[in-house]
């Protein structure tokens, strides 16, 4: 997720869905576009929706000739605020991303469209920043977990991809393997659409980390054969008691690594945590095409008459959660009391 | 799986890799077509394997002309066996099928080529009628199970592609679907070559039954959600103590199912218990082509550098296994006693 150029710039998007095998850009320069790309999961990954859709507002203003009435410059950033939130529904950074953009617009006196859009470009520029920063610190939080000659497993895709720069969940790992530690990451294929087995695996072996791709289904017989010390997953949504939405598949893994007695970690700024969800029963979790299973690969590989069932995320309770690395601190163990005091005091 | 024809008759199989776009059969007139099937999963299952390797014998000595001397007839047919024996090293059913047919030819005076193949060839029909009568008890035997509008679980295919008729874990569906019972069954997709998605759902739809195809990180979910009342599988090799070798997966699906307090079934025919194993430690795991995961649509999903750990199948211990339903009744608790007791009085 880059800005190219100035005012009159667009968003840069490496097109997810084309890796590993092809390296291509998407460049958006509407607010449709951005929808469109978050929607099919061109740009994925809650971080990183939330800076595509900060750029996408500034895309709602871009300069037109005559330049707009501040008024309705404002109005179109009103609507596009609006129709950016329909673009996914679990990720609450997107909704975080654009409220921060919208209070940005709402606290300045600017009057013209120019001067609006630098103020928003400044905004977005900001949260790039500070996403930047948040993927090193987390993986400074997130570093004493590793240990030399440790198996990791994981599961999506909570890297660079997902994120800016060093990712969430990944971020731990990158950083020790730029310090010299050696170990060994599982990734989850992570079915239907193999965010793990495509950017996962890209992103790890690209920077030479030792990488072993498993079907999701194995991730069990890993454990059992004492071949992870550590799980460690990104979110999409914490609520306030810590109940974590990730990706499909995530609480299975929870409940496998305490059978393991493995600790699981989640990784996450302090963006993902959304206070008004009491608890992970409050986040909607976004049912997907069935498409997505049935042709996943461009061939059908289930039979006409069947029903699919395809939610993209799942809610892992706290109490399987061994901790939450964030850019303010390691929260652990996971409860309201140990949340709040991180967060706040970070 | 079908002979067609007298003693100058083939193997008819379905093949499994075309289902469920294609309805292709193949037909295996020599050994080594046989071999090649059974390794590249045309026909796979437990049961199935093994009834293609008992006719795969009778085409070793298929009719030549001049007819073979009655010795070489036997050495032609010892060859066979060890060659079969190769083709795939975990269900035990092929072993014992392979077995069951050496002594049949041992335990005849047959002197003469076509003498031998009619005393085979008959005796593989045995197997054959035998393992109809033995679904059908299966489907008996876990019936008391079901109940109207449960939603039960299965992975892989342990159904009539997997063995005759009715299958094994699908035998008391099929059953429970005939006497009007209505039920919902959530069928994991099974990565990497997606049995459950492109063979049960095939089995399941065209029978009329309610069906869901998951992929498998899903079942978690679907298990936390109270879809499903009720887990059953198929097994490849039983060991003594009850320790189930099956799809990769199941013992990730038990520990799952244990975490719910949900009842876990295997459902498998007294062929399928190896009593010369005395736990799952003793069983060979087959490793797989990476390709299936990497490639495994046609298309590359894993970058290159990655590696991967593709292993066919897992153990589940007997402590996470409620019941395994037999052709001769209900294993349940599972223990050494319990499995000699069903076994033998059945």
């Amino acid at each position: 997720v880059a800005w190219i150029g100035g005012r009159n710039g667009f968003l840069r998007l490496i097109d997810q869905t084309r890796l590993p095998n092809e390296l291509v850009y998407r460049d958006c320069r509407t607010v449709e576009e951005v929808w469109q790309a978050i929607r099919t999961l061109q740009v994925r990954g809650a971080p990183a929706i939330g800076l595509a859709a900060a750029y996408g507002l500034v895309l709602a203003i871009r300069p037109t000739h005559p330049p707009l009435a501040s008024g309705s410059a404002r109005e179109r950033l009103a609507a596009a605020a609006s129709y950016l939130r329909t673009s996914r529904p679990t990720a609450v950074n997107l909704f975080w991303a654009l409220d921060r953009m919208t209070r940005a617009a709402a606290s300045t006196q600017a009057s013209s469209q120019a001067d609006l859009l630098d103020v928003l470009l400044q905004e977005a520029h900001h949260i790039y920043a500070e996403d930047l920063a948040m993927c090193r610190a987390i993986g400074e939080a997130g570093l004493p977990l590793l240990g030399d000659g440790m198996g990791v497993l994981t599961h999506c895709n909570a890297g660079a991809l997902a994120a800016s720069d060093y990712g969430t969940a990944l971020a731990p790992l990158f950083l020790a393997a730029e310090r010299g530690l050696r170990f060994t990451v599982y990734a989850d294929e992570t079915r239907p659409l193999l965010q793990g087995a495509r950017l996962t695996a890209w992103e790890l072996t690209r920077r030479g980390i030792d990488t072993v791709v498993i079907c999701d289904n194995t991730a069990g017989q890993v454990m059992k054969e004492g071949r992870v010390q550590l799980v460690i997953v990104g979110a999409d949504r914490i609520a306030a008691n810590g109940d974590t939405a990730n990706k499909i598949g995530t609480y299975g893994l929870a409940v496998l690594a305490r059978a393991h007695r493995l600790p699981f970690y989640v990784a996450a700024p302090s963006s993902t945590f959304d206070f008004s969800a009491a608890d992970g029963a409050a986040v909607p979790i976004e049912q997907r095409d069935p498409r997505e299973v049935t042709h996943g690969f461009g061939r059908q590989t289930v039979p006409d008459g069947a029903r699919v069932y395809n939610p993209a995320f799942d809610v892992t309770p706290a109490e399987l959660i061994t901790g939450i690395v964030t850019e303010k601190g390691l929260i652990r163990p996971v409860s309201p009391a140990t949340i709040q005091q991180t967060l706040r005091t970070g």
